[in-house]
């Protein structure tokens, strides 16, 4: 066994059924940049996860993803609702602002998620042409602090937002994680629930590298296509990213690695809560920890564990497990938390 | 054997080798975004080859890899002299603009290559602020019509280019092939010739995918990485294109695919060549044909063939060869234009 | 009498009956930004010139105007379609790259006016993500060179553009002129005849400065107002810019100052022609001459005369008359031609 | 007397005396675009008050000059720090986003300025190319709030910045009423205190139109002239800016003006708080008043006053009083409060 980390789920490597199927997708030659069987094959995955009326572009990474969706939404002079602490906002290195030249409008949030409150407050300027006019609302499911928004709370934003005349994008790096939280299906969570827009996470949950924009407002999808190029994020050799889609998709790979890495946070929170000197500070429903420790403890664990701290003031850490921890990463990690107080 | 494309070298898979190292670095968690033991080699891999001062930035793909490159030599108000069938003007879909907000500065090539007294027409307005300011000239080794610049043509351009104040850019999507093509090293050709910034290809010459910024000035060299994240070209799992160049720059096998590529296009020329009918357009200098044929014989080899009608009016068509393009292809291809003649 | 100046129409001053409607409007306050009395009448008077449908925004320059139309017309990864010498492409210091992202697709012109086939080359990649899909044809009127396109010019590019699913832009700047040489109302050459949107230029024509996008194309004009406000064009004490378009566009004004200068353009052309070594390189069709000179002439000129030295190669010049150019100004400027060859 | 508004001091009209230099500059030709004697005269003028060094240039409008100045000193993957409440952030439709494609990193400030540990908390995350890197801070003299920074908290400000590589913008479109309230010079709140780059306001203090860029490090300065081109404020009859200019800086006009203004907010405010039913919410610094009102009396004063209610949930109005406020329409306002409690 090597030893995993809980820094990020992107610390992992492939899944290898995912890699099987990279090698066995590597036969000959085939068309570039799409238009090849393969890319053809996964598509057809997501339509039977998300409905025929989608439509799915591959793309290299989760910027890549939400800033190619978003900037179908929206024009440079209208601007995107989200949390500040939205991927989006805080961890995109300006992407969204750079490719689309339009405003984020913020709002703080505690659980991670959006509010109707917080979305009604950005909508007082419209049609005032000295403020930029809000036109998406984004979120993310999972948040960026793991909580996980209940369909019903999905549906209460978008049905909000389309009577005030605004999409609604979802980051979903991590959708398949909220889905084997809530126990639903994809659909469910997105084009049901009224969702315009998804950006679908493959790296996080065992891909190799892969994000899919997946669009289902037919009026926001005749676009995409160029505005992956313009954005530097159409691959020429499509089939080995569409063939990790095509295996994630199948014999529900995807829901095994999201339960997985989720049980395991499960059994890391559990671990942890059995220390009084450790407190959660937000519930555990995927796959990541928010946890507040002693800035002693965090210090010893800094020395062989690599994990985020996510507020030096508080001293709260992030543990994020991954598709591929095992029982035996969790225990020795709660074995080092143990010898953190001796 | 399966049938080999003549549309483009990205037609081609993944070279056996590349992959092997790919499937070898599946090991464990690793630091994301770069932070890998794996990255750190690749990027010694590309110093011994280009000097130790060079920095280097993997990115997804060659439009990722130009326009990241570009942006760090150029501002807004500043423009890019290149000829009208490079790359970045005519099969980017508008990512330099998009990105870079600027223009480019465009000349007619007959043989892809970019000459000194076209950029000196370009320099007639330097500090009219009406005009956009030339600031980057950028070449294409090997250029788009398969021709390769002489050491001392790129030395001439730099050399006229840094007089005036311009930086000199290359697009070295095919660089392998033009190295080989010239028997000179990487270096001599960019750095040791006077080159500021490179994208240098992997796609193309046997990677499943990737390419790296190379920059080789100083002064142009610290933003690489805030760009290269804006432009929503950071990889999290960043080994899986990190092993690829470093396996590519071991063994030599960079040139053996190069050379393989190179000389097929030459079996292939000289076949073509001997029928009367068909006449070169461009001297073969890589791994590209540019021929002339009668249409008949066009439509003939497209139901059974994929490749590009380059110039429909000319009845010109474009043929590359791979790394993975075997003698049986071309025997093949040349056998389906005897019979298009019979 | 002051010397003028042949170098451009805004070399001259301001009209002083527009001088005056200015003074006039200095009464006391009024709302900001275009909520005030004198803008609603000045808006009145373009859709008595260009009917009732028409949406109009008063902007600060011609290059605000041009810039904040075509932002309307396209996305960034979609295109323009113009001449090379398009002020657009020309003489905006990149302002079309910088504030719209996308590509402007030229032609060479010698005349100055786009051609139905030179358009037709352009669509040629349609539906090509890795191109700028072509979105809008922008020609000038009067053109670049001087020249004025006829209305069924005009008809016939809008018809073949709006048959490819293009919209037609047109840059006004010098709109008057070109009424004043063609006999024909504002509507006949614009919305008459197909035009999508106009930038309406009055600083050339005897403003003080001030431009007006006039968008006749409905589904064109919703953003028009966020986007002037993101170009940085919504002057707040809006009311003296639209009392100059107000008076202007009184009791004739607009083409009394257009019929005077192109008539002094004609009395300098004829005079020029006289001397057997001066040749027209373009028709004088508005208010600007261009001219193909002996060197010697043109250096002894320029000591005493400011006009552009257009083709310093060719030895042509380009001189432009203004609405204040008087007889003695064509006079004086004549005789100093004739001393220049004694 | 023609009744005066209180929304804002852009109501007003154009102060005579600017009014009669820009009749007199419209005397013949000049050349355009700044190249003429009344551009460098005003030039000469800014000198004299801010220093040889400087360098000036003159725009159309406050976003013009805030932006203008901004993007001379930041790239597209930095950022600006500023409150939530800062114009450029809040009143420019997204300019600085969609001319820069860069991020705004905003703090909450209840009296509208920023404090250094506000600045600090931006700075957690240099060198993390997921995070837009802080690059200037953007600060507002007189504040959106009518506050006025003291000269000490400027210098503590410019030196924090400084120590942490920042450069310091001051948007300085009330400038006038700040030094008028300070009783200082221009120069000792911005070159002596630090400052890198101003946008000096003209159009709130008695202009038609003009805003100047004025910057001061002259590692920033080369490329203004570019950057203004780009960003659509070059004005062609530059003499007609240049002139407002030239008028206000001479005799102390600006200082009467601004006195003027913010004495007559002085004597509002005076009157207002001897009803113990209002409340200044704002320290009244300059020439705006920030004041909660019971919603009744607000209701009825808008019957017949036009000023902002800028708090609804607050009950707070904003008034601002202008060059040209009399004492007259203090009293007149003043008596329609006291008609609004009978």
């Amino acid at each position: 066994m090597t030893t995993k980390m809980f820094a990020s789920d992107n610390n992992s490597g492939v899944h290898p059924l995912i890699l099987e199927a990279i090698v066995q997708a590597n036969q000959g030659h085939v068309a570039a940049y799409g238009n090849d069987p393969y890319t053809a094959e996964a598509i057809q995955k997501f339509k039977a996860h998300f409905g025929e009326a989608c439509e799915v572009a591959f793309v290299f990474n989760g910027t890549g993803a939400n800033v190619t969706g978003l900037k179908a939404m929206v024009r440079s002079h209208q601007a995107i609702i989200c949390t500040d602490g939205a991927h989006i906002n805080s961890d995109e290195g300006g992407a969204p602002e750079g490719f689309i030249g339009g405003k984020l409008l913020t709002s703080p949030s505690a659980d991670g998620k959006l509010t109707i409150s917080q979305i009604e407050r950005q909508l007082h300027h419209i049609g005032n042409p000295q403020r930029s006019q809000p036109k998406v609302v984004s979120i993310s499911q999972c948040t960026e602090l793991g909580t996980v928004y209940t369909i019903d709370e999905i549906k209460e934003i978008t049905r909000f937002a389309h009577e005030n005349g605004l999409y609604v994008h979802m980051d979903g790096a991590r959708l398949s994680n909220a889905a084997a939280h809530l126990g639903c299906s994809f659909a469910e969570m997105t084009v049901d629930a009224g969702i315009d827009m998804l950006a679908f996470g493959g790296t996080k949950n065992g891909l190799m590298m892969g994000e899919a924009v997946v669009c289902f407002n037919p009026e926001l999808a005749s676009e995409i296509t160029y505005i992956r190029k313009q954005g530097m994020q159409l691959g020429s050799k499509m089939r080995f990213l569409a063939v990790q889609f095509d295996r994630l998709l199948t014999n529900d790979l995807w829901l095994d690695n999201a339960r997985s890495a989720n049980h395991m946070a499960q059994l890391l929170a559990e671990g942890l809560v059995k220390f009084p000197e450790i407190t959660l500070s937000q519930p555990v429903q995927s796959n990541a920890i928010f946890a507040l420790l002693p800035k002693a403890q965090i210090q010893h664990l800094q020395k062989k564990h690599s994990f985020a701290l996510w507020n030096e003031e508080k001293d709260e850490i992030r543990l994020v497990t991954s598709f591929d921890t095992e029982k035996e990463d969790i225990a020795h990690f709660l074995a080092d938390v143990k010898n953190s107080f001796s």
